[in-house]
């Protein structure tokens, strides 16, 4: 089991992964960018910026050096935004202490590449797949920080080491389970927030539960579609990191998806919905294009994400977007 | 197609689904218990008891009399509830049109036959299965009838007669897909009221959307297990009697057995929960009974539904529930 673990990334996601790591008894180092948050962490246990009120561990120390942070570790977990992940990682590679399990916590499939967030790490850290562990589910940060009980799911092609890493953040509060299925995990992650977009506009236009379990699950049927074509195990999708991490996204108000996809079913545009937000987009905007063109690839039909890309990039209405999906053929569930 | 259709039981679900027949245009007639309720839906295309302020189609009759309702009709549906199917239906058997469509729309599983709701309308209809379906799904009834965009499932082992009356119950609102797995379809609308009830305490407990998700999740994954072992098709679980139906009642306010749950949560006990909601006792409180001994003499291993069976009928605190289930030995996801 590692024991020196470096988390690089001081935003929600990153520093709640290192308070689990901490109260599990790790000992953490945490890169933020900012030296004011840095200071803060490490000063007075808190990180203001991006968890405010929630008390960190006294053992959790944070510092802007990368290579203070990944001095010995043996585990090195990456908590950046997914499109920039690649240059991220490409600065602190020199550093990176060999064998260590490096865990992508970032959830996405980058654009132009269309690669998978392992993928994106194996090929710029010169490592074999069987290194690299993701972590996923049900995992709002938020609510984790808080200390509420949260099932999560480790996957990497290497049991042992999945094993090693679910050890390592074992807490009373946070529980995983392993999984050697990394396609699927990721997939999983990464459509989940076009989903979420697409359950977003359908409340903004006033529809209700009925429609939101539909579009959770023929999203996850498609989903699951696109992971079967890039060798995922079907099963995948209905565990934690498939179907619970899609349910936690949709169903919180907690969630940037949904709450952007509310926006743009009310009318807003893409614009006034960013703007809203403080310029920030949602994840799954970005997102539909990759997946959508890694569909096309694949030969998959994904009507959801498709539509999602049409009211995102091309000025679809939400209101046709759900005439559309309502208009499909019948037929055998299965197909 | 069947065209002239018997709807059996006005409640809630009973009189949506007759309107959705009715809007589908087919010839309905509702049979209601009490005839203020069947005078104001024939007379003034209301049912104010279940359905007030929803306008119903001018076209839906509705009668006290079975033998009028039953009258040549070619498909008949079940709108009673799961623990009073067998005696209602014995009642109107002898008036059942030789070779109708017997649809039923109860979910449950009989207290101490451990019999699913098609096996006892075959039973006692004396029927070969191939002429009963079911209709499940993420069909809140409230939304439906306000002609809010929902899907749903049409199982029956006759496939044949399962596209006839998809056909039948087709309008711009209502969306079915086929499915020949009975078993699958009616498990999973059983089993998400007792998964809806444990969500609900964890909710009363405080708990956020992580530990809601986790909960559908896990639940799914021991309901398919369930389901598995009496033959459905794993899949049926992904699908929109599954996993569906499940979301859409556990992420309701409007769930019964959601708020119910919640309430025992919060600390109350069972006959103060049944005070606070009319007298009336949630669906999953009964059925974790017999999905709990289904279960056992099976051999399959139900930790969420074993625990609201001991909360419900036990005594067993809420938050001690959710201290066993957490503290399960962590594992493969898959096992």
């Amino acid at each position: 089991m590692p024991q020196r673990i470096a988390v690089l990334g001081a935003g929600s996601w990153g520093t709640t992964f290192a308070k689990v790591l901490a109260d599990a008894g790790r000992d953490v180092v945490l890169w933020a960018r900012r030296p004011e948050v840095a200071a803060a962490i490490t000063d007075r246990g808190e990180n203001p910026d991006y968890l405010p009120g929630i008390p960190l561990p006294a053992t959790l120390r944070s510092t802007v050096d990368p290579l203070a942070a990944l001095d010995g570790a043996q585990a090195v977990v990456l908590a950046v935004p997914s499109q920039t992940l690649r240059e991220n990682l490409a600065g602190w590679r020199p550093a990176l202490p060999a064998g260590a399990t490096l865990v992508s916590l970032a959830k996405g499939v980058e654009l132009g590449t269309l690669k998978r967030m392992s993928e994106v790490v194996a090929e710029v850290a010169g490592v074999p797949a069987g290194q690299v562990a993701v972590v996923s589910g049900p995992n709002l940060a938020r609510e984790i920080a808080a200390e509420q009980p949260t099932a999560s799911v480790v996957a990497c092609p290497d049991a042992e080491r999945a094993v090693a890493f679910q050890r390592a953040c074992f807490t009373n509060y946070f529980r995983s389970y392993t999984n050697t299925d990394v396609v699927g995990c990721e997939l999983g992650g990464a459509c989940k927030n076009v989903i979420a977009l697409a359950c977003g506009m359908a409340g903004g236009l006033g529809y209700g539960d009925n429609t939101m379990a539909a579009l959770i699950t023929r999203g996850l049927a498609e989903t699951a579609r696109l992971g079967v074509a890039l060798g995922a195990d079907p099963l995948t999708f209905s565990g934690l990191a498939g179907l619970g991490d899609l349910v936690a996204t949709c169903a919180s108000p907690l969630s940037r998806n949904r709450s952007f996809g509310d926006r743009l079913g009310r009318g807003e545009t893409l614009v006034q919905a960013q703007e809203a937000t403080n310029g920030q987009v949602a994840e799954g905007v970005k997102s539909c294009s990759s997946i959508r063109e890694l569909a096309a690839r694949h030969g998959v039909d994904m009507p959801i994400t498709d539509g999602v890309y049409r009211v995102c990039h091309q000025g679809l209405e939400p209101l046709k977007m759900a005439a559309e999906l309502l208009g499909r053929a019948q037929k055998d569930e299965r197909q």
